[in-house]
């Protein structure tokens, strides 16, 4: 099956205390499709501008990524420009130029409303409803969000919780979400709003899911260098939602979700490893494999005798 | 098998933000050992002074701890206030009085050298050292050890590093200790010091081990309310050691490692639940395994389908 895909696609420049890049692939949709395209078909829609690169859209190409909700539009591609101190666990926006991107509307072409599987990557919730305003009756909707969200359009975002299945979201942003301290707290307060399922990211400490009377606790995969945390959870969602749509269940289980979220930490743990969406042009099925079962042993304590 | 526990005995006063408790049983020894007393034989080497309460030997009576290493001394028990702030993850220590602890020299009855497992719980390590030298030859040593020894007495500490097999410690020491920001480089450095297994404990995060290539990322048990984190993590190390020396295998494998790592994580997960060691004082062998099993269904992905 496929995963619709929705969300920013921008041109990044990235400081890091080591490199600085400029004019890199970046965007929620951007990570959170190529990741996706590695275990399904995936239907991408965002906005690009008239200056966006051929290279990056043959690259969305030769990940089968389908381009038919791709607006190109008079004008330039959205910008971002950030810096990540010293233990690369924070970062500072430096500029951001919204350029096509303001007047977004995600518009579906006609043969995407049907779509199964759907990531609502982060954008504003209102855009994001508006994805869900087109379809006819997806099997999985999975919504991403950030802290700028909570602040400015938080009653968007409540009338989005009650039409998603899932909603993904960092620990800080739970816990400002909720004014809970407790992450099992906020996780369990999150799912009374509306989605079944909420997973909060906690980085370098891995991922909590939370569904009804259950609760899977995911281990980050060790990494001795992070090179550029950028689209990491984008990525992440990604790749859960993709291995997701390949199952093609007709029921979502908790035992799928939980491979699901180790699937997503695979794939965002590689991402890490490089600027921008670098390690996605290399990656192989192999390497997912071979990580994926890499967590297992090193997550799992009573099955290895 | 039995295990040989070294380290404070205390009383108590602890201030959280809901309660205040004075005169609690505390110190390292009394929570590693009463946690390790679930799974094997202790034998306990501390010391108290002439007012600690007799309920609190009968106590550790109960539990089958052998306390011929306990010395009573003229004087006053070692006592600590401490109070926890909003979130419970941090705390101000208000009051020291080291009492009879100050002049302490852990000596060890004469049946206690072939202990053959040993549970440095935190105090000095110079004091942790002296129990080695007093020992014949202990198939697994296992040293927990705190930031302030990492500060005023790390020779002390390099010196132990050599002569153990597991260090424990939680990641701000782990830091500390290193430089490294990553857990990863830091696990792997402190091994280079000696240990060939480091444990690092993240809190509410879970706990990190490390061994020869190997790793072992434990997840903590999601709790909602904690009561009184005092102790958390003797308790960890208590149960870890215990479950150890109740296998009584000749040789200590990684995969008995990973479990030694769940169980402690399941006895730290209940004693935060009360305030002391109140919870040790009703905890069955039924809860338990119950927590275990818990814990098993949440961090495990690939085996529940």
């Amino acid at each position: 099956m496929s995963v619709l895909v929705v969300g920013s696609i921008g041109l990044d420049t990235v400081k890091t205390p080591v490199a600085e890049h400029a004019d890199l692939l970046g965007g929620s949709a951007s990570y959170a499709a190529v990741s996706a395209s590695f275990f399904s078909a995936v239907n991408l829609v965002g906005i690009v501008g008239e200056d966006f690169p051929k290279p990056h859209v043959a690259f969305f190409e030769r990940r089968k990524i389908d381009l038919c909700g791709l607006q190109v539009a008079q004008g330039k591609t959205f910008r971002w420009s950030g810096e990540y101190h010293t233990d690369l666990n924070t970062r500072s926006t430096r500029s951001i130029e919204l350029n096509v991107f303001e007047h977004f509307t995600p518009t579906l072409p006609a043969d995407y409303n049907n779509t199964q599987y759907v990531l609502l990557a982060n954008i504003a919730p209102s855009l994001q409803s508006h994805v869900l305003d087109q379809m006819t009756r997806p099997r999985f909707v999975i919504a991403d969000t950030m802290d700028l969200w909570i602040n400015i359009a938080k009653d968007d975002l409540l009338a989005l919780l009650k039409r998603v299945d899932m909603l993904i979201l960092n620990d800080g942003e739970a816990r400002q979400f909720t004014g809970e301290n407790s992450l099992i707290k906020a996780g369990k307060e999150i799912r009374k709003l509306g989605p079944k399922y909420v997973v909060i990211k906690k980085g370098e400490h891995g991922a909590l899911l939370f569904g009804e009377n259950a609760f899977f606790s995911c281990g980050a995969y060790p990494l001795e260098e992070i090179h550029d945390p950028t689209g990491a959870g984008d990525t992440f969602a990604g790749g859960l939602a993709g291995y997701l749509a390949s199952l093609n269940h007709p029921e979502i289980t908790f035992a799928a979700l939980r491979k699901a979220v180790a699937y997503g930490t695979v794939l965002a743990s590689y991402n890490v490893e490089a600027f921008s969406l670098e390690r996605m042009r290399t990656l192989t099925q192999a390497d997912i494999e071979r990580r994926y079962e890499a967590l297992k042993l090193l997550s799992h304590f009573d099955s290895l005798n």
